[in-house]
């Protein structure tokens, strides 16, 4: 029964970030803007797949970048190879498609394009909770902060999304996103950047 | 009893990979060598390490590069970290460890320096059998033609790896190795270098 109401504040936002909810919750946030955002990201998961596939389809079609997990991925576009599964679902209405596979890192999917960045390796990982929140976050802020809606802007993103989601998984709950600080992230971000990047 | 004779004409190679054997076989070819090689490879696996961790341990105090998947490495450590796995596993003798996670890439270890190269995206895997020997064949076949040990070159060789692995999943036994071509590896290696690299 909850029925969000957006402040008016925020109708003219932008970037909008759809978190996990029910896919009908998401569209009621989304019918509330007053006019369509530069780019729309919507976050699902399974439990809306296995009772709601039919709104998440519908909802799926006035997104720009949905986020979901490799096992999603497979439920969403029943096929088991992510490369055929990135392309039923970017038919589905999304132009960007992120799958995260936790310690395995993250693609990002376009129309014949293919990025994917690897999870930074750490000595322990306390609690994978919010680790999809935290990336999610971490992805639209460096979109809305660089303002730049491009395959090439959407790569540091999930990189940055991926140092968030790092941070995450050290600690329990948000203890750690509430005190890291910028240079913190930036040399997480360097360290990622060095582990993948050849000359 | 299988008691491997090298052939003379072998017993100067500069390049020298220990295919996956029972280590004390694997340590009666390295005996033989006539000069120690410029790079040993060992590749081994989880059932040596259940039977012969005595020998295993022993071989590795003389071998350079060291090829195990995650498990294996968790196994060889004792450590589920493999940030934590690969600093006791390179403490035991090689210089470089590659840590093999199948579809999900591979890490190349050094002391203090980490690289990680995704997997190709592939349409269809029909049988992974094998994949480990191509990788490792493509490693150090990149290393013997272009002869320089260094973990600038050796990230290069597990990008070869990966791309000779690749084809051996698609088809079954060595039909796809058989057949391909100096320019299709390299335009895999090209996709490869597309997925993980940033501007």
């Amino acid at each position: 029964e909850f029925d969000p109401i957006v402040p008016e504040a925020f109708k003219n936002s932008e970037y909008l970030m759809l978190g996990n909810l029910m896919p009908s919750v998401q569209k009621r946030v989304l019918d509330q803007m007053n006019k369509k955002p530069k780019l729309i990201v919507l976050d699902t998961m399974n439990f809306w797949m296995d009772h709601f596939m039919g709104d998440l389809k519908e909802a799926l079609k006035n997104v720009d970048v949905l986020t979901i997990n490799d096992e999603e991925a497979r439920q969403l576009s029943e096929e088991y190879s992510l490369l055929k599964a990135s392309k039923k679902i970017l038919d589905m209405g999304p132009k960007y498609l992120i799958i995260k596979k936790g310690e395995h890192g993250a693609f990002l999917f376009a129309k014949d394009k293919v990025f994917f960045a690897p999870a930074l390796i750490l000595e322990e990982v306390l609690d994978p909770t919010g680790a999809g929140d935290s990336f999610a976050g971490g992805f639209i802020g460096y979109i809305a902060k660089t303002k730049e809606v491009s395959f090439e802007n959407m790569k540091r993103a999930v990189l940055y999304g991926t140092v968030m989601a790092s941070f995450t998984v050290e600690k329990f709950g948000t203890d750690n996103l509430k005190t890291i600080t910028t240079e913190e992230i930036e040399a997480r971000l360097k360290t990622l950047k060095s582990i993948s990047q050849i000359k």
